[in-house]
């Protein structure tokens, strides 16, 4: 389907059909988007968890106030941005990048202080709200893609973060999970929103061109 | 082109070529995709300027920093979020998704109890920093909506958000700059980072499946 199109078909799901599996082939396409999503300094400073399993995924069911697309869901994704920048962490995807460009292993230190600069002068909750933004570009992508090979997904930030970083026992590898988004397919007679017209802000009120 | 293959196409433009336009039916096609981009509760909290105004596109250099793609693209578009969420932006987005879809007045009115519960027992700050992630979304959608166009973008966060929103005028209008993406052709010869290798993460160190 035309990415224009796309956008259009796409809807909120809330009631997914849980006999229908989405092929790996797709999950495949879906997860790359996410991974070749640009991130700020290409510092890609979240992880992807991509839930099958069926007992886990109901444990989400608490962890998101009751909503059923988790457990009812084909594949759950979880982005969980990094706590922090840690010289560590950035160094680790600078000296990759050096490598893969056959470039000089200090290719990019002077580019790190600034950096540093810039991370290690600021609390660590604005470090991570940082890296949580970055995990948005990348739900994007990967909606974009899933609409494109008509899968169903919805967006979700109405969980409880502490649960689900229990959960995926996220805090030891200091990350904080920022978004869920069940991926499948729509149960059509049973999705309340599906019939509803989808409604943005009207054209004007959003947007101003400055010829 | 296909989106895997507009993803595997884009990269960061850093060199625009200031002779080349963007069409404006593809620049509405752009448009569209941020618009259409979900969001918390629907609630759009971010607008869209789209400026072609060479001499307003300038000042946006000097605001980056001395990065040159805001003067040199075809087309330069401003996400900025909502300051604040406040009871007026809540009812007009409610009122009218309720006149839209043909359903009673008091629709949403339990719904937009249980927003108040949130949004207005935090601080300012955490209401725009959670508008400002909405941005992200769009902007994504926006970029692939552009890549499958085969129209350069560059997202941009390297700029002094103070500026932008002096040059545009936002503090009045309840808004902040969260993002720039300029929109444009490459210059094939003159960008730098157009020869090099895309970088990212390995696979493993980002994915987790758990099945």
């Amino acid at each position: 389907m035309e990415l224009s199109e796309a956008f259009e078909w796409r809807y909120a799901t809330k009631k997914f059909d849980p006999t229908k599996k989405v092929d790996e082939s797709f999950v495949k396409k879906i997860v790359d988007a996410a991974w070749l999503a640009p991130t700020s300094s290409g510092l890609q400073p979240f992880e992807l968890f991509v839930i099958t399993n069926q007992e886990l995924k109901e444990k989400f069911v608490s962890a998101s106030f009751g909503q059923n697309m988790p457990a009812e869901c084909s594949h759950l994704l979880v982005f969980a941005a990094w706590d922090n920048y840690t010289i560590e962490r950035i160094r680790s995807v600078f000296d990759y990048t050096a490598k893969e460009r056959n470039q000089p292993a200090d290719r990019y230190d002077a580019y790190i202080e600034r950096l540093k600069a810039i991370f290690f002068n600021r609390p660590a909750q604005a470090n991570f709200e940082h890296a949580a933004r970055q995990a948005y570009i990348a739900m994007g992508f990967a909606m974009a893609q899933a609409a494109t090979l008509k899968v169903d997904s919805v967006p979700m930030e109405g969980f409880s973060p502490d649960e689900v970083d229990g959960i995926l026992q996220l805090k030891d590898k200091g990350l904080k999970s920022v978004l869920l988004l069940p991926l499948g397919y729509r149960d059509e007679s049973g999705d309340w929103l599906l019939p509803q017209k989808k409604v943005r802000r009207p054209i004007n009120e959003f947007l101003t061109e400055i010829a």
